[in-house]
């Protein structure tokens, strides 16, 4: 644990009730220690209440959030702050983003192409069948699935993934506690090969409040958001609605106009979501390479050898088939920007020229 | 009949196998007479073969046709042309339009305003539903629905129309080969308020490749066409090209993915084609003012007061609420042109404030 990975997660302790006010601070604050230290009037002057004011620089934060991360290691969790090299590019493009995110399973999985598949928690065995097969679909050829472990929809989005590669949960309450309860096994499934993350203290409660920031989480990893079936006026839309504030793709899959669960999607299409069919029509919208390198994949086949730029191809020489190099590594070797390397490695691992391992480490695959 | 009719009948009889001919000679010969009486070399230059060229001014082919217009008033059926005033104003849009019309029942029903309902004639119960619904909506609320007769979608659109107000069945046959044969029904209950027509001789047979001809005359007559169902490949699609060449807006209704009958459609909606959910959908790709006024109708309701425009208004002042007006008699009375007279009579007739009679009468609605 960096003293920065403590200080982010003592403010969100601090502030994770109170999106707007966190995001302020973060703003403010670039380093959350100076948050820490801030004099009490210039945080009430940021907004914040006397009482919050007060705690943030206080000994019992600290110690509370000493306590949280030594809870986390003794889950096996690790914690994924706005500091860290590998926080979620895409995620930390949106306006309010989570400074924290509690994570349980594989970190790196938050780092592959991901595309959301949400819907209905109560969907028509077509809205749960097509879930399960385009999740499985997308993961098999490298596409992390994102969605909410909800009932229905999102349940099937995560089974089927499972089948073909690695999906993530994100939750609306802590990591400690899943909900709903029969979803534990679920859970503990997609944290073996994916991740299940929560910007949320362990123990909170499921919270209606909670979900509208859950699903701005699910958007802001996704490149973007399939909804399979969706009522007219229902949280699915509200999730569609966000993933275009954040600019990410808002796609559909349509149903008989006669199924009221197939309303909300075909109403999306009207207003111009993109109609999926099936994974390619998810490609399709992707942004290239990945585009290009999921198109020309085919299922059960090895990938085909890939045509890799100059920058993937530099990198790639750097890389070892046998042992795997971490990314600090390969910074120090190139001239790239985090940023840029980071891009460079997501391309040449949906070309299949390179395997990511735990600890945000490549090798070539062989 | 007047001689121009018998001309037209004529040509039609001698050309109708050829269509590109046909379209040649029309265009060339604004007045069918004329192409009747052209010196062979003439025709010739025009490509005809030396038999049909002889036949065109042959004494035989004007008793053909004489006799042909007497079995069409046997059998109570009569004659458009494009020299006739009520020959539909957006069928005369097209490259290639029919130079007559073979029409069983009332011939103003080509007058009103269309909208093409067709699909697959093997649909699942969920497409024969859509039509039949989809078709009365509309026909309850004065549009007229066209469509080819066929098994599956076509019939049911016809069925439902019937339900609510008038349609048009277009064949690829002769009216006296009615084809599907059990269909000679359903041919009679919809030439009882509004027109089975088609362009062939009253004995042609239906042959495959007159269905292509018939599709075009679908489109031809109609503000849009709608798909219902339709697999991948299916004559469907190929009529939704037509409407595209036409003009023509060009919709679908989505359907399940897992459906091989709504490939067809969903491809067509990814390709651009409005989304149809119900009749609304379609009346917002309407041209003003047939959209303002189908929206404004409530169902079941008498339609409200319509706000007519300064030509409409002036239109429907010189029509008498009893005694019908023949349209020659307006068009004394007015300052317009035929076509400009006739946009203002439909826009008068969708707004509620107007009705057509027989003969291209009209009547201020009471």
């Amino acid at each position: 644990m960096s003293g920065q990975q403590l200080s982010y997660l003592a403010l969100n302790l601090a502030l994770y009730d109170n999106l707007a006010l966190l995001s302020r601070a973060v703003a403010r604050y670039p380093d959350p220690a100076e948050a820490l230290a801030a004099p009490v009037p210039e945080l009430r002057a940021l907004g914040f209440e006397e009482d919050r004011a007060r705690r943030l620089g206080s000994r019992g934060l600290l110690e509370a959030a000493e306590k949280e991360f030594d809870r986390l290691g003794e889950n096996g969790y690790s914690l994924v702050t706005l500091g860290d090299v590998d926080y979620p590019f895409l995620l930390r493009e949106i306006f309010d983003p989570p400074c924290v995110l509690y994570c349980h399973g594989r970190r790196e999985a938050l780092g592959g192409p991901a595309v959301a598949v949400v819907g209905s928690r109560t969907p028509t065995p077509y809205g749960r069948a097509v879930a399960e097969r385009l999740a499985e679909d997308l993961a098999s050829r490298g596409v992390v699935v994102v969605s909410g472990l909800a009932l229905g929809v999102d349940s099937a989005a995560h089974w089927g993934a499972l089948r073909g590669g690695r999906t993530v949960a994100v939750l609306g309450s802590g990591l400690n506690m899943v909900y709903p309860k029969e979803h534990e096994k679920l859970s503990a499934r997609v944290a073996e090969s994916g991740a299940v993350v929560s910007e949320f203290p362990l123990d909170t409660s499921p919270l209606a409040q909670n979900f509208p920031r859950r699903n701005r989480v699910i958007s802001g990893l996704s490149l973007g958001l399939v909804v399979v079936e969706a009522a007219e006026r229902s949280g699915s839309l509200i999730s569609a609605g966000l993933a275009l504030e954040h600019g990410r793709e808002v796609m559909a899959v349509p149903g008989n106009i006669t199924s009221g669960r197939s309303r909300g999607t075909n109403a999306l299409i009207k207003d111009g979501a993109k109609l999926v069919e099936g994974w390619e029509d998810v490609a399709q919208e992707m942004p290239e390479p990945l585009r290009s390198g999921l198109l020309a994949q085919r299922p059960g086949e090895t990938p085909p050898l890939p045509l890799l730029t100059d920058a993937e191809e530099a990198v790639w020489k750097t890389l070892k088939p046998d042992v795997p190099t971490p990314l600090d590594a390969l910074l120090e070797e190139s001239a790239m920007s985090v940023s840029e390397l980071l891009a460079v490695l997501l391309s040449l691992e949906i070309k299949g020229a390179v395997v990511q391992h735990p600890g945000k480490a490549y090798r070539r695959r062989m």
